[in-house]
């Protein structure tokens, strides 16, 4: 590989910050140089125009949806795997073999939460609209409210708790960390009412998120236009009719 | 990290080959010295009690589900996470970043065409049996065999005619080609109809499949006992109202 001092080139949907979210919030805290691709004009090479054109591309391993990544010459996709490698290169993962097997397997079962959040409003297909599948939509999404976000959840909090209280994994801020913040902000910004409940159990989760957005640049990208907001396009939405204490 | 020597013992439930059946064949086709815990009897140690124990074992970061895999000191969960870590230790990933980090992309994409044809006869909630959710299931799998299931194996033929044709990454048997050849199998179980029709189209995933068939380490494993077979308790379940041509 070369180029490996070039400027980061993320790729995902202008609109929501969905699984793009994740390796933007490690790409902001690193305070890397990047480019948020798709949110640049189409007159500029950005726009969904951008996305189809490097998922079309064909100069070497494709990639099946976004978010993707490239640096230089590197092109990869899935949202857990550009998290682990820019982690990795800015210090925000473990140094340690066991410490980074550990990040990347929580990474992965935040995957698992964000993609059953997502299927709680798309039980059927992601390809019909939310009105289409609504009466699928309120049982699974009863089921995951009593009970797979308090799993979720409570194996967080014991996995901080197990590693002192501060971290997820390691003895830093890692890629984890902000992922799990934001998966707890898209909780709350979705089912307000059984999240309020469901944390009252996780105080250290709670803690955990206050504390990822105090950190100085992810305070400033908070503030900042970069910062998408959730809305009902995206993995987190709110829908009152499937939320409840 | 200490004894690398050690034994691997990977953990998962007794009667399925699920997302257990990844890291498994990672296993079989390295020849690697492992037990498969819950498969001894519980006198010995093994039966699901084993596999309730290490969830509930706080020695170290805790998994949220099997499968996991300990390794002397070393205990991780997620079955990407495992084909990785033993992949790369038994030559069966590529040995540059740019290849292991492909090879990790195509995993992940791997597991969500699992997630999604597991989904198909849950599309509600694990916990319930699938008499309880089949409304929906049908919806779902009308979805899965009508657009995704063509688009996963698409978008797998295209990255394997763009390296090649003989491996999905790199120029040798990584655990991506034992997965694809595991979801090819398991496809092809749940919904043959469609499998049939749709795999018409996907050539050179099927001579992949039966390639990684023939290697002799799988072979042998394939004959054995240990091989499970599918069944309508795992991830891809037979259930002819679910299937169409």
């Amino acid at each position: 590989m070369t180029a490996m001092t070039a400027t980061y080139e993320l790729f995902y949907w202008p609109g929501i910050p969905g699984r793009g979210e994740f390796p933007r919030l490690v790409l902001e805290a690193a305070g890397a140089d990047y480019v948020d691709v798709a949110r640049r004009p189409e007159s500029e090479g950005g726009g969904i125009p951008a996305l189809v054109a490097l998922l079309e591309d064909t100069g070497q391993t494709p990639g099946f949806a976004v978010p993707m990544l490239r640096h230089g010459e590197l092109v990869i996709s899935q949202s857990a795997n550009l998290c682990r490698y820019l982690g990795e290169r800015h210090g925000l993962a473990p140094e340690d073999e066991a410490g980074r097997l550990h990040a990347m397997q929580l990474q992965l079962t935040v995957n698992d939460l964000a993609d059953e959040a997502h299927d709680t409003h798309h039980p059927i297909a992601s390809a019909l609209y939310y009105e289409e599948q609504q009466d699928a939509a309120r049982d699974r999404a009863a089921h995951f409210r009593e009970a797979r976000m308090p799993k979720y959840l409570g194996y967080f909090e014991r996995v901080l708790e197990q590693n002192g209280g501060a971290h997820l994994v390691g003895d830093a801020v890692s890629y984890v960390d902000l992922s799990v913040f934001q998966v707890m902000r898209g909780l709350a910004y979705a089912f307000p009412e059984r999240f309020a409940t469901v944390s009252r159990e996780t105080p250290g989760l709670l803690e955990l998120a206050d504390r990822v957005e105090a950190l100085p640049k992810i305070a400033a990208y908070l503030a900042s236009e970069r910062r998408l907001d959730f809305n009902e396009m995206g993995v987190f939405r709110r829908y009152p009719e499937l939320d409840g204490a």
